[in-house]
């Protein structure tokens, strides 16, 4: 018995949500090549209403989906920390970030922190230089501004390391 | 010198955001006249990824947005607990509620659990049966099947009663 075959090549979007600053990371993944495609971050003013802050993040994401037309999304599970309002505001952000590619149909993976920096760098507990660093090795002509779309390009990478294994899993389980 | 005036007829939409159900409720508010429009709750299946519940509670709302097009919407400020997971949740479904009548161009006004209370009630420390107990005299018709449907019919009679002294506020400070 044969597995089916699987389309490898895709466009991916990766998302690091916050309400100060969204940043995300666009990917193509075919087999084990990577190719940097785009990166930057939506900032919202933070003198503006809560759901005016919301939107910016909402229309800023909406632009790179329609600019990028990434055809899979990915995004970090979040670390939850002791700070109520903290977690509360990532909450928002993060559910505004994770609808904008939903609304168009796209699967939107989440993966663990530590999942991203042993895909990234080979260690759980890589620290946000050494992530940089291998980011600069293995997308040479990414230039992210921001640590925000950094770690966007970083769940992007990841994505596309697990994507295959994860469609395969599902496959033979159907 | 005369004060401007100020259009006093309008139609709420209440939201009482939550990852499992989120509540919602419409009200006309005309001067110091008030009446139930309709209520609910949007409920995705958990058993969907978490993107997808998110995009259930956005197509929930909007479809009430189109069905009773309401000009001006609130929400309860959430009270945050030690629980962070579960504030995530929270923060997740109150992002996404809030983004959808700012998408469409509607004030999303935010209150104090305490200021819902007085409000409804007259106390900041009633309890949920007392405010069903006043929603009935406030809105005789309202028929809320849920404490969601019913904290929603609740924010929006509280915005009812504070919407125009805030503008008042913003119209002389202006």
């Amino acid at each position: 018995m044969s597995l089916p075959p699987i389309r490898t090549a895709v466009r991916i979007l990766g998302i690091d949500p916050g309400l100060r600053r969204t940043g995300w990371g666009v990917v193509d993944s075919d087999g084990n090549r990577l190719v940097f495609v785009g990166c930057g971050s939506v900032e919202p003013k933070n003198t503006l209403p809560l759901a005016e802050r919301l939107l910016a993040i909402h229309h800023g994401l909406s632009r790179v989906l329609t600019d990028y037309a990434p055809a899979e999304a990915a995004v970090e599970q979040t670390f939850v920390n002791k700070d109520g309002a903290a977690t509360l505001k990532l909450g928002q952000a993060r559910g505004v970030a994770m609808l904008a590619p939903a609304m168009r149909g796209l699967l939107v993976a989440e993966y663990a922190p530590n999942l991203v920096k042993k895909t990234v760098v080979g260690a759980g507990h890589a620290d946000k230089t050494q992530i940089q660093m291998m980011l600069k090795i293995l997308l040479p002509k990414a230039d992210p501004h921001s640590a925000d779309a950094a770690d966007a390009l970083a769940v992007a990478i990841t994505h596309a390391h697990h994507r295959v294994s994860a469609q395969r899993l599902k496959a033979v389980g159907g």
